[in-house]
């Protein structure tokens, strides 16, 4: 056995572990704290296994997706996690981002790190089925948890629906049934007050 | 699509969100706080694809193992989690399982219900290569997180050498290499004061 491999392997999953110390803006489903990116991780592999037959695309490598989005979060051990509705947080994510993977992913063996760094910018670019199919499940899985919250992040920072729908619209180009649930549940949020209504005029 | 199929998934998925609130009595890596099950899930998930090389079989269905440890703790939610060497909580720990998987994973559909329970029935009883694995991965990370925290469980529950290798000896089927760290690392956490010494005349 490759003793330094696996040394470095294992000091890969070390680095990773600080992921439980990332916190997100939503709360997990009992509302008793925020959720941190590990577990949110772990949330969306468990979502693509059951809900593959819902994806847009016929065949779908289930591998492919449950890898990227084991580790699609990752960088943000160095690069924090980006409110999705902060506009000015998104100007620096990439660059933050690809300075992280470097650090992090650069602890891993070449041969790893050249799979993650393709498992990344897969998911990045969102042009393949399985990305598409993993952003959808990325993007559904904080509404799930807003409105079983009663729309905590929502109301904490003011978002209306139509910029819910706005940023979530790529969940059609994943799947259609997510979309669609995805669309009624924004209505029924609106409706209970979780979520602000558009403002007249508003365009998504 | 089918509209009731979707919502039986997602109530499964808002069901398991509580596997969040399930706390170890292993810390996570810095220290900071006890470790919760969803997230010790998503690290043996990727462990799993990051350390495949390791495992003892050649041939080795890698989706297998990591659709089983995401799901192999689920049934804390209601069971709870049993701290290793707990020897009076493994008395009663299969029957409250099993409960436990009825109700929460009854809400699947029948089909995946199916599936889940062949799975947590394969890693439960360790007899494939891939449920082999898996528990090693199970075993090691604990022992990694022990470790990098100056060993806080094993000294909070005054456990020495031979109970962690005795215990952890499953290891070994599913992969000498990692269990050939493992021992090492009993070894060097037993120098710098980790974790006690076995007993003169200890039996592994």
């Amino acid at each position: 056995m490759d003793q330094t491999r696996l040394q470095q392997q294992l000091a890969f999953i070390m680095e990773i572990d600080k992921l439980k110390t990332i916190l997100r803006q939503t709360l997990i489903g009992d509302a008793s704290r925020r959720e941190n990116s590990a577990e949110h991780s772990w949330s969306l592999a468990v979502m693509a296994i059951l809900l593959s037959e819902h994806a847009t695309a016929k065949e779908i490598d289930l591998m492919r997706v449950v890898k990227m989005l084991l580790i699609h979060d990752v960088v943000e051990i160095d690069a924090g996690d980006t409110f999705a509705y902060d506009d000015k947080g998104y100007e620096d994510k990439e660059e933050r981002e690809r300075a992280a993977f470097e650090r992090i992913f650069g602890l891993l063996p070449e041969d790893q790190r050249a799979e993650c760094r393709s498992l990344w910018e897969e998911f990045e670019a969102r042009d393949t089925p399985e990305a598409k199919y993993a952003t959808s499940l990325d993007r559904l899985h904080p509404m799930l948890l807003n409105y079983s919250t009663e729309g905590h992040a929502w109301r904490k920072h003011g978002i209306s629906a139509d910029r819910v729908l706005g940023r979530n619209a790529v969940i059609e180009a994943g799947s259609g049934a997510l979309w669609d649930y995805a669309k009624d549940m924004v209505e029924q949020a609106v409706k209970k007050g979780y979520l602000l209504p558009a403002p007249e005029g508003a365009q998504r």
